[in-house]
């Protein structure tokens, strides 16, 4: 990789050379050629309906009095807002300039960055210091990098507009010691890998290209040259300025580091969306300016490679999976998926990216919201549907990985999310081969998220909550298997920042039955945990089914727990359970949030539970052996503050069990509609799973049906390929043999 | 009403003349003149859909072996679901017969038909007995009453194309014979008060249209002439066959006595529903055949009314208040609402209706359906905004009521659902002025509805539950005021049944500013309980506020709580509480499946409590008193088969007191978006109430925002005239005065 880097500065010291040839303006985000084409095609439909918003807007916009205050407040305060504002309009109002060619949508730019230009000077640091790097006009640089990035094109868009005079004054006095500030000044923002400093980068390169600034262009991709200070080592969020004793900073090594070769981002989906879009507008900004650069060919096409791991880790309706620290309902709807996916359409004409525009249904303004907008019209993309992908982890891609399984597409797409990946920093939870499953939009098994209100003042001032530490991150909280009520790694961040999972193997080559292996050796001292995956679509199924193998090796009997999120009524068991009145499970590792409200001893070797969600009929079965428990279990013990949600989960519990597996199927099958009042398959199809024969190399069971049909399950746990034939004996004595690391086939009665 | 009801059989026995003369077919929901109209001007678009999806439906449908099984069983099971669908076919084959005049769907119908004359004398009952009426095709004879309704009007809809010998056997050989059959044959089942019956009579009433046979219209609209017979004077719903020593029964009589002159159902708006369309069909029918009936003015233009009555009791996504036993999510998608509102526009062209069928967006194949789907594009309706409305309970129209306070239109309508009917038969809940609030679709104060999962078998076989008797129907269940812990009448129905409340007044005069006043004096002994609601919208506020007061009058101390069932995210409240290990709060009415979480000591005169449900915000603040205690509370103890669902509430109580009175205000002011993340205006603007004056008559206070802005609120409990004038002095001494029963005005600081 450092080849690589070395190989780009080369290029782009080439590239510095055509600044002394001069410069066109615009040519960021939008260029002369590119508005030319809007305005002589336009507008397709969503175009259309952006540039109107923004015309309608400005129509008051420009009656109103301008307001530049004097920076006081904190995120949601006046000033804040007020600031965050008009570095929008200001971007829009260059945009519609170029598009309409309107003056006074020139002149509201101008008008704006001179008042700035007056502010300026007059501001010192942010008087609240809350941030470990205070702004000027805002609370943390990081918004004053938004700020920057903003303004940068509006300038930009209006660069003709104004006179040599102005263009000093603006540049001089406002945005070049702006620029500076907010990397010179403040190194431990600005020379980090960390979103927060890609924004800086971001901020000071778009600067840097508005106004053709070779000095800050170079700041923007390689970082400040600075020598090693232990203080600015760690930020609160882990991340690292130095490797050995090389300074790591600046956009390239953001590239570089961010990302696993995959596109993977390391926090988890919730945290890409937001880091993606000073990526992706530099990016663009880069390739108009210096399209030498190739930089959307960098690292093998890193970028666009990201935007699509990105939509890869949503459901069918477009949601982040919420795994790790995350906020239930962020979307491709958001500001940022927007531009990344508008940027990285412009710059592959990749289809995928139309899907997540279709649903998305906004784009930006720029001549990349243009071109989609265009290609939405006149590209089909009917039936086209989303694969199943496995995402490595690391910046190297060896540590762990997330897979998904998709089946059918559009709005009642089918996906099963397996986690193997690495801690994922700070914001990472416990759960090591912890899945999940999305029935179209419904959550059939959850991931809880983050405990946290994000930007709700009641609850603790919009911030992660306790809870978040106490519930949300640890094991039991996951559907992943707790050994002796136990988060992995003790839940010590510190402990599990160097672990990661093992993808065993991942084959999605037949869609109508995908699965996934992969273990993990960290998790637990002395014990290894494996996991398997599998979808399979049956003909007599309406929807997919899911099996799922969960087994742990190790030499000492312990006590397992396998919790099962499935948030949803509880309608019914073919076991008996005794309720009582709720009773704490623990006191630490989550189970102090978890009420008991009825527990089972388990008869048989195989059980099944129904609940309903969303007006759907799910129905768990599951391998069982005699002393296991059942616990039917709800959030919410120890909340005295109301934080938590009260959804309802179970256990599925084996105590003193030396390598247990548990063998379960989750039968989507069901439907209810309150008006006709008619439920649809109320029942699952599968009662009972058999097992035939369990070995570390070999699982093989039968899945009975109410009718007694049987399917039969062939699995080989550790070769993923498809053609290798496997050959066993069963203890019936019968031989089987079956090709590829599954097979289910339906026995003759 | 009897005069008007002999009045009615003269006109009746003058029509019947009109048989002698000959009879046109089709001439049920068809008429010859309605065909010829649709076919000239088809088709407006809901039309067009309902017409290319019943001929798809066809295509397929004429291709499958037509099966007409032996009846063996119960709903859900094959037999009844084919005969369920084969009626439905028929009728949509008669219809498609006529509009198309296409002699496949004829044929259709008339093979089906003799399918049916084969079958018919080879079955007894229904082999299940689980009906006190079993019937011939169906376990019981409602659902047959389903399959003559529906059948008559397909038989109507070929009759013509019948041969006299074909139609001589089916007439004779089935038609007629199945008619007596639910009619002369089971009584009890034909000649009560009840829905039930009215199907019956309806079915019995559409034959005889059908074959014009005046016999069985007499039935029909008269009953049997049955003696008394106390065997058959009650059912399990309590309702009534005799009314003195005078039988009451047939058609009329069910226009008679199930509604009140308003047009209100007693058992409430999810068994008004289900009631309505043997009402509105066998009237439609009634009025093509026999005009001069007027069947749609009897009674004051009873019928019409009670379709506005049923859509009046709807949220603003079309969704019953779920009042007494109701399923929620019950809506007027429903296919019996449909029909309602088609015919009742049909007959009224009542741009209401048009709304609603907006709302349902879809229509009946009938010519009624026809007309709404051409009105709907021809006749604007943009803009209209549902009134406020009270309805009167009781067949006099004196046994209470129901009052909706509306604000805006649309998606976003604001209702305020007030309820002071009668006790509503047996599905009626122990409620007496209980009320919720909805906020567009959102439940501010949820109605817990009925315990039951509807037809879901897992939940005892979809019948009401036992938590239905124990929790959803007792007192604590509803925002309803409870004294002692226990329920209003002891929770006994035979106590409650002949219990009212009493409606004070009602003024919704100003749409900014509506309120009602009503009052108790039956649900507990030698106390009166007085609810006084108030919608108030200002400028200062984005959504209506409510204004809450309930008193209780009685001479000793007692127990008091009100509930609150804001069933959402608890976020914050302004006084402190303390959180528990999940405690019972007793042992019957309800309060053995309630959960406290957390218990707070009142020590100020005014507390506020915020949550978030569905993205948006409220706030309850209410007048408090030291010793006041809150209890923050979660439904679900003693809920041994999770048939419950786990929603919050609060409880407002107060102990020993002598006649109490809570004022409360509740205020709809936030929202949240997950993707922007912002939480816009996440604080309530009103931070306290102050009391100061409560007099029996009067009750003046101010609420205050949290900028110290004061608005004094002044009340007359007893007056509701617009125009009165009210004269009073306060503490302070200063005499203030006013107009109407309420006044609200910002003070000057």
């Amino acid at each position: 990789m450092i080849g690589s880097r070395l190989l780009y500065m080369v290029t782009l010291v080439l590239g510095l050379n055509s600044f002394l040839i001069g410069q066109e303006h615009p040519n960021l985000l939008l260029t002369a050629e590119g508005v030319s084409r809007i305005k002589d095609e336009c507008c397709p439909r969503l175009y259309q309906e952006v540039l109107d918003k923004a015309i309608l807007e400005f129509a008051s916009v420009l009656e109103a009095p301008m307001e530049v205050p004097i920076p006081k407040d904190m995120a949601g305060g006046y000033s804040h807002e007020t600031h965050k504002r008009n570095y929008g309009l200001m971007r829009t109002a260059g945009m519609l300039f170029q598009i309409t060619g309107e003056e006074k949508y020139g002149n509201y730019v101008k008008d704006m960055l001179f008042k700035y230009v007056e502010l300026y000077p007059r501001i010192d640091k942010h008087p609240s210091r809350k941030s470990y790097s205070p702004g000027k006009l805002f609370w943390q640089c990081l918004n004053d990098a938004n700020w920057l990035m903003y303004t940068a094109q509006a300038y930009d868009a209006i660069y003709h507009f104004l006179s040599l005079a102005e263009r000093r004054t603006i540049e001089e006095e406002l945005l070049i010691p702006y620029a500076d500030f907010i990397s010179i000044e403040n190194p431990k923002f600005f020379n980090r890998i960390h979103n927060h400093s890609t924004w800086g980068n971001a901020a000071v390169g778009m600067i840097g290209l508005a106004l053709n600034n070779k000095e800050l262009i170079q700041r923007a991709l390689y970082g400040l040259e600075i020598k090693k200070d232990i203080s600015l080592e760690k930020d609160n969020d882990g991340g690292l300025i130095y490797d050995g004793d090389r300074a790591i900073a600046g956009f390239f090594a953001q590239i570089d580091y961010a990302f696993s070769p995959d596109g993977y981002y390391e926090e988890g989906p919730y945290y890409h969306r937001y880091a993606m879009l000073p990526f992706m507008v530099f990016a663009q900004g880069l390739n108009h300016h210096m399209p030498e650069l190739k930089i959307f060919e960098y690292r093998g096409g890193l970028l666009i490679k990201a935007v699509k791991t990105m939509l890869a880790q949503t459901d069918s309706k477009g949601e982040f999976f919420p795994i790790n620290d995350a906020q239930k309902g962020m979307s491709i709807a958001a500001g940022s998926v927007v531009t990344a996916v508008n940027i990285a359409y412009a710059n592959s004409r990749d289809k995928e990216f139309l899907l997540a525009a279709q649903l998305q249904n906004k784009v930006l303004l720029d001549q990349s919201g243009f071109e989609i907008s265009k290609a939405l019209e006149n590209i089909s993309i009917a039936g086209l549907q989303r694969s199943s992908t496995e995402m490595k982890d690391g910046k190297d891609g060896n540590k762990g990985g997330l897979g998904v399984l998709r089946w059918g597409g559009g709005s009642e797409e089918f996906n099963v999310v397996y986690k193997y990946t690495s801690q994922g920093l700070g914001h990472g939870h416990f759960d090591k081969l912890s899945y999940s499953i999305y029935d179209g939009p419904t959550e059939v098994l959850q991931d809880y998220g983050a405990a946290r209100w994000v930007n709700i003042d009641q609850k603790a001032g919009g911030r992660y909550l306790d809870e978040n530490q106490t519930w949300a991150k640890q094991t039991v909280a996951h559907n992943a298997l707790v050994m002796d009520q136990k988060s992995h790694f003790d839940g010590i961040y510190d402990v599990a920042k160097s672990g990661y999972s093992i993808p065993i193997y991942f084959n999605a080559a037949n869609r109508d039955l995908q699965i996934i292996s992969a273990k993990d050796t960290m998790a637990y001292k002395n014990h290894d945990l494996e996991r398997l995956v599998v979808l399979w679509k049956d003909d007599e199924f309406d929807k997919p089914i899911v099996i799922d193998i969960v087994r742990a090796f190790g030499e000492e009997a312990h006590d397992f727990d396998l919790p099962l999120h499935f948030a949803g009524q509880f309608l019914k068991a073919d076991f008996k359970y005794q309720s009582n009145d709720p009773e704490i499970l623990g006191d630490s590792h989550g189970y102090q949030h978890i009420y008991q409200e009825a527990v089972a001893k388990i008869e048989n070797p195989s059980i099944s539970m129904t609940w309903l969600k969303d007006q759907k009929m799910y129905t768990l079965t599951t391998k069982s052996e005699i002393n296991d428990e059942v616990i039917l279990a709800r959030i919410g013990a120890n909340d005295h503050e109301f934080n938590l949600r009260r959804d309802a989960f179970m256990i599925h519990r084996k105590s003193k069990a030396i390598n247990p597996s548990f063998i379960s199927v989750i039968e989507s099958h069901g439907s209810y509609n309150p008006v006709t009042e008619i439920p649809h398959q109320p029942y699952g199809k599968i009662k009972s799973i058999e097992s035939i024969l369990e070995s570390v190399e070999y699982s093989v069971f039968d899945l009975i049906d109410v009718d007694n049909n049987k399917w039969r399950v062939c699995i080989n746990h550790y070769n993923g390929e498809s053609n290798a034939i496997h050959k066993i004996e069963i203890p019936d004595g019968h031989k089987i043999s079956w090709t590829g690391p599954i097979t289910i086939n339906k026995l003759k009665n």
